[in-house]
């Protein structure tokens, strides 16, 4: 199977209309027309094997989850999802690989109503790279700087599964089958918030997903705003599976765990119904874990208000 | 060096601004202000080691390369290019490799206009994605799809360096240490034809650029225009070091020999000044090396017009 074929084979779906996309695979670049009045946000990311996934993982869940993480970004920014770009380096073209990992990516793609405008293909290790455009009205893109003193502190979903799926294949932790494909399903199959993202747009102050872990991601935020946070332990969301673990572990997968792709993001507590609305519109449950402090950094404080110490560490790349 | 310290010191240059991007690297997604009336052209390409470039390969030629391959995309559609993601997959954060790759990649970003906005970084085995995003005034793209039976067909500057230099490398061809400097050259600095494209505008009726060779990428736009096409051997531009050579080898260097990244294009016999004019404009220097028939195919012409028996081959990266 020749580079053209495999690309025509499990990826050009010309068929597909995409208002935003004018022309899209089979130029030399795609052509997209914005929408007037409107900004684009573009984000890229790039997903390696026994980095970002194990070499276990099932084709159809990869291809889901390659472009998940992107969408994810575009759902922290308010963003409507417009078109995406996909390069792929495959150790060999293996249609029963590219088949599950193309059905994964474009039942995914069509649920959120985004086309496949172009791409690359190269032999080499496997590497997945997903470049992803939304747009969003002028002046409502929802960025990390904008959070205020006082702001109220939200979370999407729960946080953690995915995390505690990692401890399980990693040995350190285990779990029955059932609660096991459970977590797992939350490492594999990570549902883009982003019509929470867009339900939030004007209401929320700022926003940011979680990739790294809470503590690091929540901490970007901080950063940006230049505010701080208490963050109240018992209120962050977490599925009963992990409320059945011990403390340690529970902390662990609730701050420093990543791969969540939940939103963590702060609004004036004068929009607090409006937070709840929004969620109710995007079918998105919430929560309200915290607060916005003038004071600089992260504080965790238990159900009395009283701190916790922590020590909180995010993923990096290049470290441990 | 952890992954944020990486990123801020070889590759976050805020202090740079781009009237395109509004927020470039530090938030979930970069935020792009379009320019009414214009549509964006996007590409995407991925680059491995042994596959694009060799092991050997400078690191700030590579830098140089990755994002030269994305421009000549954009080149080939006419477009001013806006603003470009670079995903990188590193086996190490090594600081001489990173600073000689980022001073090669925004040497010719600087030259070009065009801002890095956004990316992402790994670790894994080495690999490149860069995704560019330019504009173009609407209905003025050029496209593979425009050629049509009596256009004329160009090509800008010399073809076939850049696979003259591969063969030195697999040793089926031998040069001087002078001439070998430079058609490596050719192969790892490969100049974007951004000025030529942009000139083009409204004067070409279709474009594409060498990456897998001539035949092949020719074949493209005939395949798309639904025409075929003459081409005069004898016209092919080339270098003094390549005519140098025995006839075999130039055949193979001109017509199946990728990574040129020239612009093939086709305008009407009646825009043939007009052309010459932009060329110069551009300071491009271009060829007219044959013509646009109604009957499919390309055919290869002696100099006295007598077909020339010749298989084509483009390069493709799952076979030979």
């Amino acid at each position: 199977m020749g580079e053209f074929e495999l690309i025509r084979r499990f990826f050009d779906r010309a068929d597909r209309s995409a208002p935003a996309v004018v022309k899209g695979i089979g130029d030399d670049c795609a052509v997209l027309a914005p929408t007037p009045g409107w900004q684009w946000l573009v984000s890229t990311d790039m997903l390696v094997e026994g980095r970002h996934f194990l070499s276990t993982v099932d084709a159809e869940r990869l291809g889901h989850k390659a472009l998940a993480v992107n969408l994810s970004d575009l759902a922290a920014c308010g963003a409507t999802p417009r078109a995406f770009f996909l390069a792929l380096a495959l150790p060999r073209a293996d249609a029963a690989f590219l088949e599950g990992f193309a059905r994964g990516l474009f039942a995914l793609a069509d649920a959120h109503g985004i086309a496949l405008a172009g791409g690359d293909t190269t032999a080499g290790p496997l590497n997945v790279c997903i470049t992803v455009m939304g747009e969003a009205p002028q002046g409502q893109v929802l960025l990390r700087s904008g959070a205020r003193p006082g702001d109220e502190l939200w979370i999407s979903g729960t946080l953690g599964d995915a995390r505690l799926a990692l401890e399980v294949f990693r040995g350190t932790a285990s779990l029955p089958g059932e609660q096991f494909a459970q977590v797992r399903r939350a490492m594999e199959l990570p549902q883009p918030r982003l019509a929470l993202g867009q339900a939030l747009r004007g209401i929320a102050s700022s926003a940011i997903d979680v990739s790294d872990g809470l503590a690091g991601d929540l901490g970007h935020v901080l950063k940006a705003s230049g505010v701080g946070a208490e963050l109240v332990f018992e209120a962050l969301p977490r599925s009963a599976i992990l409320a059945g673990q011990d403390l340690a572990l529970q902390q662990e997968c609730l701050l420093s765990g990543g791969d969540d792709y939940e939103l963590i993001f702060t609004a004036p507590p004068g929009r607090h119904q409006d937070v709840r609305e929004a969620a109710a519109r995007a079918g998105t449950p919430v929560s309200c874990v915290g607060r916005i402090s003038p004071d600089p950094g992260l504080r965790l404080l238990d159900a009395a208000g009283r701190p916790m110490a922590e020590r909180f560490a995010s993923f990096d790349h290049f470290k441990s």
